[in-house]
């Protein structure tokens, strides 16, 4: 059984030479025997149980092939890639079922709270924070909720420029079902081929147009969500309003450990009619960061706006097409590449272009053309294929991501940087970049490539460990769009202290009093 | 006692003549005998406990003055108003509390969960939908607990554009503060000069320039709290980030009933170099809110946008200085008045101006130029203190908001008008008002004015449930931004659900288990 790569497979290919030559490599992560010979785990769930299911949402709806378990198993972190290289199936679900309705949904949690069935909800599969290898124990088995027939445009109202979508509905679909009424959700994070609408709202997701669109819960209106204790529907009367507590964030970053979202109300914008994307040189990262802030500030942000640290654009990993191609010493530029995208009317992004063009002059940035800005459009869903690639030939390769205030970046990067080095040691490329902004701060997203060595997963681990350390002690957020899961788990309580996880405990405790929910997600 | 009235007396002054015409004037309901006779009740809080108290916070931060315990009791609506004209000052607390920091806001927590005492977190007072007015039974007796004493600028980081305020500071002491910085908050609601940054906070507040700068909740960063089960700190690390649920959303409208609001870090802006405030005309109430929604909807809006129905702009309560000077008759332009204001740099202000400009001229207005804006800009918080004056000779005036999408205005819009002039019988002038736009929706602002008849409180209850009654049949918010408090509380469950209510019970339990903080407000 070959290891699970990412996304579609005519996507992939092998290993550009170029890269070859940047990083160390040592083993072929793929070749280990395990990879190839360990099968899925026979399904715990007693055969009354699984007749139980097929009962309450049908027939068709409960699968227990092997293959389907597989792809269900865990998301597409490097360590559950790793795990599954490794052979170790251990995570798969017992079975999968496939609701096709809230009502479904909800007759489904009360089966499984009845007969403590633990309850997986299952979107796009690409959870990079262990959100979806939950706890076992005390379960009579583990169903994975797979959302995927729940794939409708619920309801349009163009006045109101609002949509109501099904969570299963993956990004490229939920847009081109958006499209045909001329409108678009306008949410694209590196996932987005795969990612779902539920998967966006239930992690706080956050896309690489989010300078002039949002983050995914910016954009969210209401949603209906399906939990042990019943239905919630929020949002439904008003954009925003003074009735209290706004428990759509109760539910936006649930990570299914609160309820199942079976609707997502978004705003919808037009279709952009004109997209330039074009880049901008700076002299540092420091640099690039003030100018970045500056707009923000000014309240005069494009619709995208990335900028690649030294490192970041050396490698050219801030245009994934061409790595490799145009490689290192092919890059004349130097400092750190900007990628500023603008959207909208012609008018709109003349007006925005002339601003933001004025204000980056005056700040010192030096345009470089539409090219550099082209490049990284083409490529910008590609990182993951390039993971594989180099799992392949034994590099370790992960991501992972913060956020802070202006005034901490500085710290910020150096400590993650110096944390993820002095873990992972000589000869460890860290690159980073930053891609979403506000008013009071930005995130950073750190890649690593180092050698994979004898035990690339315990290596890693360590890495991450250190590298959450260092968030936590320099006042950051551990994550800024991947959520909590279970690899973040271990570091919430500095987010939100003791009295906070109570209350997240007390609201599990009132929607999931069983704790059927993704066990063992988000909650210390 | 003469009764209470709004604000800085030096500001009130007599109703206009104008004024006098416009509505049909009976009785003189200031003159009630009641309102100058009946004096506050006597504290029933025991002696022993207010010694406790005293021990608690220091001896000078417990007052039991009859005057200070008068002007805590209630707060701003027509029916406190109405009450307390009557003579009825029963919801009056049994001492006020001034703690001077959060370590003394826990410690009487603690003190007042231990002894069983209702306590009322009070800003400014400007409460108008019963939030200061608590359910005593079961309770020791009630502390007023007034922030007054916490009104500092606690912390600013001019990099990432934060300042941390205390919630005791009043709108303009804020301003006043950051403005000693070059900075502004930039949130303006009519109760401006007296509201606090913890009351902001607490109900969700709106401003009237929150076209440009949002609501006051959007501009919170981070939120300091006290509750009985201990202290909780939320946003410090980062602006948004994907840890989870966003628990500051719990506390922001939590009207006091989740915990006490200790410190508001908001984001913060340059001192706008520009203001220009100008108006605008259209031919009816639906083509004005049209070209609102097009703003809203192209992300083309300026800093304030209002407008007036065919109703208000013809008596001239859209600038309130004007009302009884310039009547009714005086107003050669009809239709509907629209103020649309511009603050910021003077490039960013010509930009804007510019495109707002040509896509109202596009949509049917037509320009007033900068007189009816300055006008509106210059009478901005005067609608509190005419309230007074129309009270004084009979006229019974109250105000009621709601927020719905776009599509669903016109039908809320007429329902409310239709539901308060049925209740409230002929000779009931209900004018109406859009101050807060989305992109997908608006809010609605209604002022009902009529003689107030020989039992006016009952006769306006009665029409605030007909009012409530018809915005939960027409599917839209019981408030945008005056908050749940006690008068809304029996109409929150169509908004948020009987599990979403079972959600707020769950919080409220793990964080005032004995359930002492402002009973009775929020929580069906």
């Amino acid at each position: 059984m070959p290891p699970t790569r990412w996304g579609d497979p005519t996507h992939a290919g092998p290993l550009p030479d170029g890269v070859r030559d940047l990083v160390g490599l040592v083993l072929p992560l793929s070749d280990t025997p395990a990879a190839a010979e360990v099968a899925v785990p026979a399904p715990h769930l007693p055969a009354g149980l699984i007749d139980g299911l097929r009962a309450v949402v049908g027939e068709d709806a409960v699968v227990l092939d092997d293959d389907l378990r597989r792809r269900r198993t865990r998301g597409k972190s490097t360590p559950d890639l790793l795990r599954q290289r490794a052979g170790d199936l251990s995570d798969a679900p017992d079975v999968v079922v496939r609701p096709g309705s809230h009502e479904d949904v909800q007759a489904l949690l009360a089966y499984a709270q009845e007969h403590r069935i633990a309850v997986v909800p299952f979107g796009g599969g690409t959870a990079v924070t262990g959100g979806l290898a939950p706890d076992r124990e005390g379960f009579a088995g583990v169903v994975s909720l797979d959302l995927g027939r729940m794939r409708s445009l619920v309801a349009l109202d163009p006045v109101s420029s609002t949509a109501t979508l099904g969570p299963g509905l993956r990004g490229p679909e939920a847009e081109a079902l958006l499209a045909e009424h001329g409108l678009m959700l306008g949410h694209y994070p590196q996932s987005f081929e795969f990612a779902s609408i539920g998967g966006f709202a239930a992690t706080r997701s956050s896309g690489q147009s989010s300078a002039g669109y949002g983050r995914f819960d910016a954009m969210v209106v209401g949603l209906r969500v399906a939990t042990p204790s019943g239905e919630v529907r929020l949002g439904g009367t008003a954009p925003s309003n003074a009735c209290g507590p706004d428990l759509r964030e109760l539910f936006l970053g649930s990570e299914g450990a609160f309820g199942v979202i079976t609707e997502v109300t978004v705003r919808v914008r037009p279709l952009p009619e004109v997209k330039e994307y074009e880049g901008w040189q700076w002299p540092s990262f420091a640099a690039g960061a003030d100018a970045m802030r500056a707009l923000a500030q000014g309240d005069l942000l494009p619709t995208v706006l990335r900028l690649s640290d030294e490192n970041e654009t050396a490698i050219n990993l801030a245009r994934p097409d061409a790595i490799g191609g145009a490689a290192a010493s092919d890059q004349g530029a130097g400092g750190c590449l900007m990628i500023v995208g603008y959207e909208g009317t012609p008018s709109a992004v003349a007006a925005k272009k002339a601003a933001v063009t004025d204000a980056l002059t005056r700040l010192g940035g030096s345009p470089l053309g539409a090219e550099p800005g082209e490049a990284w459009a083409a490529g910008r869903y590609n990182a993951p294929y390039l993971r594989d690639s180099l799992l392949d030939v034994g590099v370790l390769v992960e991501t992972l991501e913060t956020v802070t205030f202006w005034s901490n970046r500085e710290r910020l990067y150096t400590a993650v940087k110096a944390a993820l080095e002095g873990a992972l040691g000589e000869g460890t490329m860290v690159l980073c970049h930053i891609s979403h902004v506000y008013a009071t701060g930005c995130s950073l997203y750190f890649t690593v490539a180092t050698a994979g060595g004898e035990q690339p997963l315990e290596r890693w681990l360590k890495a991450k460990a250190a590298a959450n350390d260092a968030i936590v002690a320099s006042g950051a957020s551990i994550t800024h769009h991947h959520a909590v899961g279970t690899d973040h788990r271990g570091w919430l309580t500095p987010e939100i202290g003791d009295v906070g996880v109570a209350v997240l405990r007390a609201v599990k405790r009132e929607l999931d009093p069983v704790g059927i929910l993704n066990p063992g997600v988000l909650i210390p």
